[in-house]
């Protein structure tokens, strides 16, 4: 029987994880819970999702608005098996009581502080520790797409050094409230934070980040040199590991994918997921080069998406769905339309 | 049994164009011709369209992608009862000779002169005048967004004079080579070339327009003040005729969608069209003002996909295969996902 | 004697008003009040500008910062002769009482509502009412843009009706916070507040104006239709106008100045201004077009800069420090570095 | 006597170094030379410049918009004692013939491959190499950033290893047909050209470079590891190297230059340089950090600039008329308006 789902939250994150836990066949979405009515409510109704009121919203406006509402998020709580947190940042530790006096396990994003869980979660790294537990964090984008690339390179070839620029993106696509316009901003934590959010899930990874946040609002572009302890002959051998991890994507050079606007363009031309989404890490086959034991590469990273699937493979491993990482992982990835590795 | 039909040209337009034909049962998909290899051409090579090679396009270079090519774009054109052209600007003027060549009808883009085809086209406009002719023009997205307004507000309320400034994106999202980037660029051509071409459709319309270009890549934004002669009493009662026209979309001041970000937000959120694509003239209904018999309203106008419908309705106008434009636009909005207005 | 005036907030408005101030020779800067300490309070003490502490500051905060401060902004204003508000929009009412209670008149800038003061200022328009008043505000950078223009084109030619599209810049560019980032915004106000702005100046103007924001920090443009009681015989002799009035630049055609990236960059290479500023309207030649009695033009608005002049002027009308308005403009413009009319 | 230089090419570079020639006691500028009429050769006249036909340009397109014209750039050339090539990349290349022909010494910019020149030059690394040379050539803004920062690092502390990504920006601010407007581009060379630029004048300096491109105009930015040799003790050492040495500024945290925006806002507010330009290396004090022998920094570099004093000094160099770096370092910055280090 499929187990009852709940997502709290519907912004971004809320709503691409919504849509996802409603294509599993082993899940149930119970409902969503949001704020404010919007156009993104509205959406949801069509969609044939139950809309409950979260937090401090007003029925009433929901009710201005036509929009039928099935009770507040407490309730929809009490209906669920397991919640999906996808509030603002920090309001997610607020949430937490919530979730507690319900006595279900939770998932949180990376918004928010490692502290608000048990554990640290990304599904290539440390599937089965999250089993049984009562609270996961799932982490955020940027470290998802670190986390990933280190479970190939890793256990391959070994990682004496890893240093990773962060270009950040200023603001989604329809936060159009943020800037910069016409800048770029340093992020003058140094390193960055997102180094020892590595840490949370691979301890002892010898990484050093920084960032900067730049006018767009496609992908994050992380610059990476990892000085490789145990080095392939060539170039291709590491191509070759990426190619056949799953939630990796590589372009080829005769593919013209010059920058984030091809890779995002792609994205919406595919058939297949069931958004126009970037899941996978992205990675230019001209984007990689083994220079002795120093490797460099580029990868793109959906901000808005890459974290979906990780918090269904989260819910599977808490509840003890599947009997292994790959198993969750392909199911997942079979639901949501991404490619499988040849 | 279903018309053939080659898609000539494969760029922002022609990809869309083919994705449109393969949804309509009444329709066949011969295949598509591009230039070169790029990840377009890998999406079309799985989507299972047949690839051709178009002008002065290499076979080997398709070869050297792996990615199998079915013959020439004369070939193409040879299979097919009729032919859309969405070769870039002027290069379709070109080709026309090989439609003559090959005795098949033809529709072209807007990017083209109007001379280069028997009538220019938009399917509320007049459908039924493109019966049976050999060469028709879909005219371009600006100009069908105004043309489309034009369709309900003239028959309705007349026009005494109208006013529009096109707010022009500077490049499609894929365009990263385009500008600017921080600044705003007047079409020093006054009035603009925009008003002739709606005439090229409604040649008595007192429309003159001007244009501006600004750094964004999702859609345009019409500026418009409408002088009506029988003008209704109240901003409603043009909201209301808006509503009831296909391809209108309207946003309600409570859906707090603030401009073109939210707008195709929204447009990647629903479920429905076949593509996160905003195929409808997009109206707010806070941005509709009635003062006396001047009427202003703004409309966002998605360039990549706005023509996609018209082109289809514009097959089924020439080939005879709908007995009048309500029936076309209704079949035509079906396949592609477009909402019904209520 | 020179008359003492204080400027009281030192952001983009009050930071140029206080270098136009001590480049007047019959006026001497008291001194500048600010907030908090910034890169902008070091320019003010390099320039050997007094610095007083604002509104809710802490004068530790600059004594941390090794930022000299000659006392609070009441201390200032008791100097002066006459202070110029340059707080943030609605903070500027809020200051009025200050100025009342040090019984000196005051000038407020647009963003706050014309009830602040007496009458509301532009120099070509109404720079003899402004005689003896003791409260006057000098409108917004878009309004001065429309009523400068006005000031040229009623008395000459007549208007019969004025429709104007602001295309408005997002931020300044340093409001690094602000968006949008990639998008069009349109201000849902129906016609835009810009209009009845016009009127507190010209009240018989029949100016309509429409908005939108667009992602670019360099200037607005005004997108124009005037329809003209009187018209020219040619699009020249309007040309000759402007040409000829104060405050406004023409560009040539050959000077290839394609928008208001590149009038910036004019901005920054020519000798002159005080500042790489743009007080000046900014007109091309073929953005001009006269059909018949319908009169087209863009113009390119600096907001960072165009009412630093209308400042000074108000300054001399005020206090009865020049003749006329002309004589006052020809001095202001004389010390700020603006080219005179030929 | 002042020696007479010539400035061939008068876009972003060429039209700074005139302005720098023209403020120099000891040098006299003979002309500069254009292809084409535009505002910045009506710039050009109005500051009194002779103004020379370079190229394919054509003497009666200047004659057309009344630009008086002193000949064709091999006259002026013929004058000189020796000319500053700024023409667009490789044309330099082109031009370095006329100079051999005229028998005087030419320096030519970054965007030529160094084959052009005997010696690539940074006043700080490597003046007196330039003495006597025919054909010098002045690093690019990036190479000259990174040199710069070198020749403090590398005598005080040793670098082990360097590794920088250089954000770069999309297009200067008038170069309105450059993109991307929404997007990240990655620079596919791996590690990117500007490592091996560096070494024309460090041969042994261990730096890796990698590069994206971004939606900006204002500056570049480059994100610095340095894994140091011979580390000081505290953070505060290396602000103090950087502090001292003249073309570094550094922004204090209290002073709240958060990015680009603000640092090209200072640049246009203070008084000192003959431009609002940044001609210096942008450092922050609080993004800087030393963490044992990791050494973390951010600088800004503005591509305009940062050269200018650069060719300056070559001059210099070339010609002999200074004893030594520190000598015309000084006398450039005096005359430059760039500030003496405390």
């Amino acid at each position: 029987m499929a187990v009852k789902v709940a997502v709290h939250g519907y912004g971004t994150i809320g709503k691409r994880v919504a849509d996802a836990i409603s294509r599993q066949p082993d899940m149930q979405l119970v409902g969503v819970a949001k704020t404010r009515p919007s156009y993104e409510a509205r959406v949801a109704v069509a969609k044939g999702y139950r809309l409950f009121v979260a937090g401090a919203g007003h029925p009433e406006e929901f009710a201005a608005a036509n929009l039928p509402v099935a009770g507040s998020s407490r309730e929809m709580i009490r209906e669920a098996d397991l919640v999906i947190d996808c509030a603002p940042d920090k309001v997610g530790r607020e949430n937490a009581k919530l979730y507690d006096e319900a006595g279900i396990p939770a998932i949180f994003q990376g918004g928010e502080k490692a502290e608000v869980a048990e554990m640290s979660f990304s599904a290539l790294a440390n599937f089965d520790r999250a089993r049984g537990k009562r609270r996961v964090r799932v982490v955020s984008c940027n470290t998802t797409g670190l986390v990933r690339a280190a479970s190939v390179l890793a256990p391959a070839f070994g990682v004496d050094h890893w240093e990773a620029t962060i270009v950040r993106r200023g603001a989604d696509p329809m936060e159009s409230d943020r800037g910069p316009i016409n800048g770029i901003m340093p992020t003058f934590k140094l390193p960055s934070h997102h180094g020892p959010d590595v840490r949370t899930i691979y301890p002892e990874l010898p990484i050093a980040t920084t960032a900067v946040v730049v006018p767009t609002t496609l992908m994050h572009v992380h610059v990476n040199h990892v000085r490789l302890a145990r080095p392939p002959g060539t170039t291709a051998e590491v191509v070759d590991r990426l190619r056949h991890t799953p939630r990796f994507h590589l372009f080829a050079e005769w593919e013209r994918v010059g920058g984030t606007p091809q890779v995002m363009e792609f994205a919406r031309d595919r058939a297949g997921p069931f958004r126009p989404d970037m899941m996978e890490n992205v990675v230019w086959e001209n984007g990689i080069k083994l220079d002795g034991k120093d490797l460099y590469f580029f990868q793109a990273i959906h901000q808005e998406s890459i974290v979906v699937p990780e918090n269904i493979d989260a819910v599977r491993a808490i509840l003890d769905l599947a009997p292994d990482a790959a198993t969750s992982i392909e199911r997942t990835d079979r639901a949501l339309g991404i490619p499988r590795p040849p």
